[in-house]
């Protein structure tokens, strides 16, 4: 499930993905325990690259092109809980030949409640994880999508 | 295991932690998936609070008591991998009636390498997740802890 | 994404959810880390579950009934790679008073190939964790679900 | 933590192993989630190589010597709880050239009452998964270990 909302304000495209909290992602406080948001952010990077054309699995095994996090930032609002209905809205806000930045809203699907947002910070490396340069074919699409001029 | 280690700069203690990475934590990138460190801080404070004579488990259930996560912060600098031996490092930066803020290093142990660095926020709330203050034992402990003058 | 197929050798109704591997389920073997089939089963039980017209979620807050693991066994034929889509295949093998046996297929669901397949026996407790009955509108249905007549 | 326990009856060496409940392991029910079991089985089975003097880390990266999870099988006594104690004591039940069998008991460490038991089955395999024999270091001390006479 997903799609993509245009968003004029900063001319970025918002990429939605939903599905629903599991039990094993709850804790004891019965709420969703707070690292899994982490995995949810990957969760919408992933399906955000899907709706772009790739896949994060191609960019990896015919690229050799990885995206390896080195910066993460989350804000949690109100907790999200067993069976909710989620909705990850991904956007890259930024797009560097080499850095890529990504920001990320989880909504509850029912009421758009804002339960939780961040950012990643990504470098681009390869399987021995040096740094390199972006592929050219993902460097334009990405480019368009954060709204930069390149 | 794990112990305390002042640190003089800023007087707060330093506590440490030390277990093995699990299989399970690593991804096929051949190291330890990003989300995994979340939860080593989490390890962290919980032996932290342990060593200033607490468990986290009597907070909670003998003085309702809980420490829910507003604000996340990671920053990655070398992978972990399987099997390495990690030592967390947690202090306490700032102590409030009903707010904790939280830092961690997460340490290599053979070597002492820097792998991560993050902080940790969390509001003090009961059951129902409604903000309270802090218990006065844990306040004064806490305040020492973090090298403040209450 | 799911739904019902019929499957008539035993009577019993077979429940499809499907969903994709995630990054985070990867171990450095290049493949899902297999303690996640655990939680894929659960997915398809609380899927099954929805299909059938009720939700756990529900079944736990309003009925104070919660279905606890008793037994899990799990055979893994071959293993499930990231972004693969995953099929579940979960039905009812037994339904008693107080306890429930599912049977589960994981399934790559572009060729169908069987990645594994297992079962699991819940006992019927309340939050108490003691054992009780099934009300009478998730044994009726159970019941029909398992193709046993009550 | 962790240390040697002969057990007479088969002549099977058990290895044991310490460690406490994650928050993050507990679901909404306020008991460990069943999926981590899994887990804790790896941590034994992990922790008892190291006591027999290998590493799995070594077994993979050295000797290109895989162990894949064939079949897993959990029965599930009483719940452990988030803070508590947990020792796995992990043995040798079968070992052949291409196929180990482990056993585990999960026991809560503070009153030795069993939590959970349970087996994996695991081939032998290389890095492309394809089965292959024990080198000979590992076969003769896993048939020690497990008390068979080679």
């Amino acid at each position: 499930m997903g799609g993509i909302r245009e968003r004029s304000s900063q001319g970025q495209q918002i990429y939605e993905t939903k599905f629903r909290v599991r039990y094993a992602e709850t804790d004891q406080m019965g709420v969703v325990y707070h690292s899994n948001y982490v995995i949810w952010f990957e969760v919408g990077r992933v399906e955000m690259l899907r709706q772009l054309g790739f896949t994060y699995r191609d960019m990896e095994q015919q690229d050799e092109t990885h995206i390896a996090v080195v910066d993460l930032r989350c804000r949690y609002k109100v907790p999200a809980r067993y069976d909710d209905l989620i909705c990850v809205r991904t956007r890259l806000l930024n797009v560097r030949e080499s850095l890529l930045r990504f920001g990320y809203e989880v909504v509850r699907d029912t009421d758009e409640l804002l339960l939780a947002e961040g950012e990643t910070v990504h470098l681009v490396v390869d399987a021995q994880l040096k740094r390199m340069k972006l592929p050219e074919k993902y460097l334009s699409a990405f480019l368009l999508a954060a709204g930069q001029n390149s």
